[in-house]
């Protein structure tokens, strides 16, 4: 039973986009979850009546699940991400945020401004004990099965100890979200060898093997070969972890590999209906959102330019996250840790 | 009229796949260079007898522009680079590039010991004036054109000012090998925005800037979506400088991700010719070799798992350096900034 806000007001197809995905959200959730649309109340009524009285009439019933937030500002794109916390207290992210300490949410979705999302979501739903930051944890279609990369975009100078943070965040997301039994996490490095790497990755290699006293099953060093093969020559990889930089540009590389295989294949004349049907593999659409790891509560980051679909997908991935407790079993993990290390020392 | 040296002991695939892909090469040259097989003279003696014997009879003739060059050594894939240049004097890498500065030699091809052809590299031919590294640059298929990623795996921690000298010698490459007038450069980082990136990503770009006024035509940050495309928003991309873990993380990852869609693919029913027509445009055997970047000579740097057919594609990338002059073009731009920046200070 989860109650879920989606920033109605953010993202390149808002708030038409964001009402058709909570609707499309309702009808596949099919239980008592409800929707919580963040934003401009009127500009927000009138489309959710449009839509009703035209391409979702058949949707009526999944519309009283949604409720109306009225926030009157909104963060646009090209916003400084902390002046626009700071600043813009009534606008959709922030006042959708702040539903989750006052008891009135379990979870938030926003295709807006990323790096307010991040800003905000670390100011107002706090981080978990023992992290010095957020990581955003992306699901990456493989050979296999997905894995989830993380930090994907959040950090982009990390230090060893905060690459071993990563590894316990996205080892409980892998867990509650993916449903794997003790997660392998890879260190993503230039070489399969400890040694190999930059002096952070190397530092972290060193840390991570540590962690092992502490439940992490760490895997070792694995390398962008092994990314799309959701494996590397010990095993499957379920949790891949890196710095933000070399997340993101790996990301947005893969985003952009596909269609230009596809585009490829065209001119040798594979027909549209094969590639339509294995583009799905590849779409992140299918995927929806990426939660922000790290934060006391759900805080999902979609892509600006997420269609309908993705936004439902986005609010299914929010659901899991209610669900299975996960920001509840990163705050035990941690103080499992932070209890492992000081009996250590 | 170039003379290249290649190692006959290194790769998976030694020493056939070498005579093989020198054979191959003198075919397609088809004019007066000549190739050097470095190596166990009488290993190399017995295998071009063999090939000549059986598969190659048909290429008598070019076999005459073959010299068999003994080294009794060979460095190993497992050895420690520093150590193994220093301690194998008598190995085929170390004597293949000897003969350089000994003038006996234009250029020198291997599938070996990357590191060791690294570091030997650097130890024997030297770095030009203006350099603390060199840097492997590395051509990547794009739905436009191939373009040049540097450095793509000889260092890993890089400074601001390393990552302009590789806009320098990527600038020369691009122009003197794909022909590119002018070549635009673009710095790989998390967004188009000059303030987007690491550190040493935001100095970087603020030195680049400044390198226009000595005929670096830099483009700006470009994105990991670029890659793939071969443009960015603001137009063509022929060379792409990032630091050397994140340009071997994407290289390794771009090597998978292509087959592995093509698996995707398979299982939707497309056709085998359909999918090896395409491959080719992404089979790094089409390639060949990168060319460590920065060396006073020309030091070609093949994939340890080359076929007869990457190894022939090596020597034409090894023929092209030499006949284009590069490494004296690298070492004229070099000059040519040094005294841009002393007329400036």
């Amino acid at each position: 039973l989860a109650r879920i806000a989606l920033d109605a007001m953010g993202g390149d197809h808002a708030p038409a986009a964001a009402v058709t995905g909570a609707l499309l959200a309702l009808r596949d959730f099919g239980g008592s979850d409800t929707i919580q649309l963040v934003g401009r109340g009127d500009v927000i009524r009138a489309e959710v009546d449009r839509q009703l009285a035209t391409d979702f009439a058949r949707l009526k019933s999944e519309a009283k699940r949604i409720e109306i937030v009225h926030a009157p500002d909104v963060i646009e794109m090209t916003d400084k991400p902390s002046v626009a916390i700071r600043g813009k207290k009534h606008s959709s992210m922030v006042v959708g945020l702040r539903l989750q300490p006052e008891g009135l949410s379990d979870a938030f979705v926003s295709a807006g401004n990323t790096g307010a999302q991040m800003a905000g979501s670390t100011f107002i739903l706090k981080l978990h004990e023992g992290l010095t930051r957020p990581a955003i944890g992306t699901m990456f279609p493989t050979m296999r099965d997905h894995l989830v990369v993380l930090d994907s975009g959040a950090n982009v100078d990390c230090s060893a100890e905060e690459l071993v943070q990563f590894a316990r965040l996205g080892s409980v997301y892998a867990e509650d979200i993916l449903g794997r039994k003790k997660p392998s996490v890879g260190l993503l490095s230039i070489g399969e060898e400890a040694e190999k790497g930059n002096a952070v990755v190397k530092a972290a290699n060193a840390l991570l093997r540590k962690a092992r006293s502490e439940g992490i099953n760490f895997q070792g060093n694995v390398e962008g070969r092994d990314l799309p093969i959701g494996a590397s020559e010990r095993g499957p990889i379920d949790v891949v972890v890196c710095d933000g930089f070399v997340g993101n540009v790996i990301l947005k590389f893969y985003e952009a590999v596909a269609p230009m295989i596809f585009g490829v294949l065209s001119r040798h004349g594979v027909t549209q209906q094969q590639l339509s049907e294995a583009l799905e593999d590849f779409d992140y659409a299918t995927v929806g959102g990426a939660p922000l790891l790290g934060v006391r509560g759900v805080s999902i980051i979609a892509h600006g330019k997420s269609s309908p679909e993705a936004i439902k997908n986005a609010l299914k991935v929010a659901a899991r996250c209610v669900e299975s407790r996960m920001s509840d079993h990163i705050g035990q993990r941690l103080a499992q840790s932070a209890a492992k290390h000081q009996g250590a020392a």
